[in-house]
């Protein structure tokens, strides 16, 4: 799949999730050399992180890394802190899942894995339509992020610029659904539920399971999530 | 030396050298309950690690964090990669010791604390001036991170802005040594040599000890460094 001379590298952030799966499809469909990155941070979820490693090799990844980062250390949120339970129905404004600051962290170790790479692209699959209301997941951040990025780099220093590529940011999730399903995705392989069992398997009842579930109706597909 | 209960409070970053000592210093002196944060990234100078401890209690932080980050996965650095020599003679250009996007990722999780602690203030110890050739120790790259961090989070979504603060950006080495002193910083407990031993003793050769010594001389202070 990938070219192999005039490829350019990219970094492409892979949760495990049916989001992130269908950006490293779509980055390798556009002929970049993929270095997925995944990160444990001491998320529940680390059938995530296994569902991860499958995509990568399984879609085509060049190679696939994995950072630990403590940011279980901090807290705050119901994703790392087992002192915060899972909802299991909709609330209003920002979720007791978000993870203080997440984006920003994944976003600045991609950018020096990119820099050392020499990589000039960083793929992200943030989506600001089905967001579930996390901050950093709009558009204005990522602009932001890349703006940085610019200022902090020996490569943005040196006037070669960075660009954070988010294909998925005004996409419905039937929509990343149909593109990931065109480009030969094998969801039932990605993990995105809050409360996964340790073989993968989803709860169906948080928001992560509710979007998703919902996605595969409206493109009209058949959910190939496995449910406990 | 904290104002018990109208005392605001502020993450400042700790990496047991000069500048953060002294940065904790100043924040102190300006009233701010300190949650001292630093990083264990692979550096080979984890004798900073262990100044960052004792500095944190002496000087009197509210409490002080160590989070583990596998910026050692990524490379890049003589500061994380053994098979990156140190350099003893001054190079041109940003040099070898440049660990990629460090004050992002630092500043990132900095954030990710803050919004877990309610605290609006961030302290960074950041130099543009005695700043070894880093493009992120520049005040447009501070200035972009502030912007970032208010689209990035919860509470700057919420109209709570953040400052990132960074009172040693204009100052000559010399100066903030002058201010650390005068604040009480005792500057034998803290180590900012790339080569330290385990007991914390400094080559006296690397880049930062040139900087350090350079300091004590032009302020007219005795250095207190322990070379080994």
């Amino acid at each position: 799949m990938n070219v192999a001379n005039d490829a350019r590298e990219a970094v492409v952030l892979l949760s495990g999730g049916l989001d992130s799966a269908t950006v490293l499809a779509i980055a390798l469909s556009e002929g970049y050399r993929c270095h997925a990155l995944s990160f444990d941070y001491g998320q529940r979820h680390d059938a995530e992180l296994k569902a991860a490693g499958r995509i990568a090799v399984e879609l085509g990844a060049v190679e696939h890394k994995l950072i630990r980062i403590g940011l279980d250390e901090i807290g705050g949120s119901a994703l790392t802190d087992t002192n915060i339970a899972v909802p299991e129905t909709p609330t209003a404004g920002i979720p007791v899942t978000y993870v203080p600051a997440r984006n920003t962290v994944f976003l600045a170790l991609a950018l020096g894995w990119a820099e050392v790479l020499d990589a000039a692209d960083i793929f992200i699959g943030v989506n600001a339509v089905d967001y579930s209301g996390y901050p950093d997941c709009r558009p204005a951040f990522i602009e932001a992020f890349q703006n940085l990025a610019n200022l902090a780099t020996r490569a943005g220093a040196e006037g070669k610029p960075l660009h954070v590529h988010t294909p998925l940011i005004h996409l419905s999730k039937a929509e990343i659904i149909r593109r990931g399903t065109a480009l030969g995705v094998d969801y039932s392989r990605t993990v995105s539920c809050y409360a996964a069992d340790g073989e993968g398997r989803a709860c169906g009842k948080c928001d992560a399971c509710r979007l998703r579930r919902q996605g595969f109706q409206d493109a009209g597909i058949a959910d190939p999530t496995r449910y406990r």
